[in-house]
């Protein structure tokens, strides 16, 4: 089985280390814009061979797990390279541009849509982690667009991994992330940001961080590349999204302003519930 | 040596049990005002003995881990009780008002303000941790106003349990602190919210939520008894680093509606630096 992994980074190196322990007589190809990303990739054992994307022609399948503006430009030519028989899987965080962009390709019932809830705040070959996606959540969209037998081929590696499939709508999809993975990810940058403004003019500061501010900005860790266009072609959700927190924010500021400290209270106790939210998503 | 802890909980209940570790012959009372939490840190071996607050004229240390509303009332109480030889730690998340309301008690020498940099989302007598304050920053306000002998018996304790001291005036602490710990708090809060009356309306959708989610808002399971009057005490500087926060938020919002994905971009990744900050903490 020839697999070509598009983009040997945190998602598609985790996928890759997996292929590797779950087909053994796997080979798998590394296809990535950035030579030294692929170098890195061979050398940690992530993939087993460079290619170029010409070469997917000879794939059995292919996972493509690029910066979603690079998905969208990208996933037509791979669509028009592979053999009929191939299966292409695409894993970025918003679903509805790569399904509208490929609604009519003549290969589109070779490709499946999905969305692997399922990281961390690195990037990289050197992030790939195997068992990453072991009791993660994929979400799938649009799955009746695919084949039947290479949407059995999909469910059973899915499966294999340990993955728990979700099916939805690909706007429905990305409504939902907005609130659930693109907010965190602006509130977590933007208390950052107005931290290191602070520090700027003041000294020792983050000796004063504990764990829960780390906690907090975790995901301004995060990458750029990959999240900018992320946030670009989820504009409309994502903003929806922050005009609620900004407005909770707000409300908040006014009852502390107001010395509420009643409804203060009563915000905080109504919020707590997101542990049993919480505990609930480990089930 | 006897030591007795007001308010055995996460705070109070770590220390006891370092204590326990550290001087096998003490005898470590608790003391609460919530007779099941006692009942609780003794089951769970976390003090020797229940007392109550008139005993603490038989103590040599005393630390006081409560709400920061009820050490503003209970503080001069337990000085008014204590020998000349006790010392008494406070180990709130506001260092202002408790200095300025125990300025000019006649037992303040034997009173030392305290804020370890140290604690998890939980609280009560089941959320002690033995070691939780090790390699931790434990910031002290007006040390200079503890006498000499009691400043060097606190430092040999903190010292013992691998603690960082950091000096810091009260009112520059409690600027401070705002960022770095209580508006993450208020952020976490605000996005719990916003994602739970979203949900109200929306189904599934914690099953889209990763662990990104759940690092953002696992403050937001913090005790609202504990945070409602630390953002009472603090409200001035809390309200000033909301206003920075949300105005942060609104410009990123701009951006987005601007469509300036370039400055989105260079906005994200000039908060990335936060990396280099956050192991900076743990060094």
């Amino acid at each position: 089985m020839k697999i070509y992994i598009i983009g040997p980074g945190l998602i598609g190196g985790s996928f890759a280390l997996d292929l590797q322990d779950k087909f053994k007589e796997a080979v798998i190809y590394g296809i990535d814009s950035v030579e030294k990303h692929l170098d890195q990739a061979l050398e940690l054992g992530v993939i087993h061979q460079k290619a170029v994307l010409e070469e997917v022609k000879n794939a059995d399948f292919v996972i493509v797990a690029v910066p979603v503006d690079v998905a969208l430009e990208l996933l037509p030519k791979v669509l028009d390279l592979i053999s009929d028989q191939a299966l292409v899987i695409e894993t970025g965080s918003t679903k509805n541009p790569i399904c509208e962009a490929l609604a009519n390709h003549p290969k589109r019932r070779n490709f499946m849509a999905t969305h692997p809830i399922a990281g961390t705040e690195f990037s990289g070959p050197s992030a790939a982690i195997q068992g990453l996606f072991d009791g993660k959540t994929n979400i799938i969209c649009e799955v009746e667009k695919t084949t039947f037998k290479l949407q059995e081929k999909a469910m059973q590696f899915f499966k294999d991994l340990g993955m728990r499939i979700r099916y939805m709508e690909p706007k429905s999809h990305d409504k939902h992330i907005a609130y659930v993975s693109h907010l965190s990810h602006i509130s977590s940058f933007m208390l950052g940001k107005t931290v290191i403004e602070k520090e700027k003019h003041e000294r020792d500061i983050f000796d004063m961080a504990g764990s829960g501010f780390e906690s907090t900005v975790r995901l301004a860790k995060s990458s750029p590349a990959m999240w900018t266009p992320i946030f670009q072609q989820n504009k409309k959700q994502v903003v929806k999204s922050l005009d609620e927190y900004i407005l909770n924010l707000q409300q908040f500021k006014n009852l502390l302003e107001n010395d509420d400290y009643d409804a203060i209270f009563n915000e905080m106790e109504s919020v707590n519930r997101i542990k049993e939210i919480l505990n609930g998503m480990k089930k």
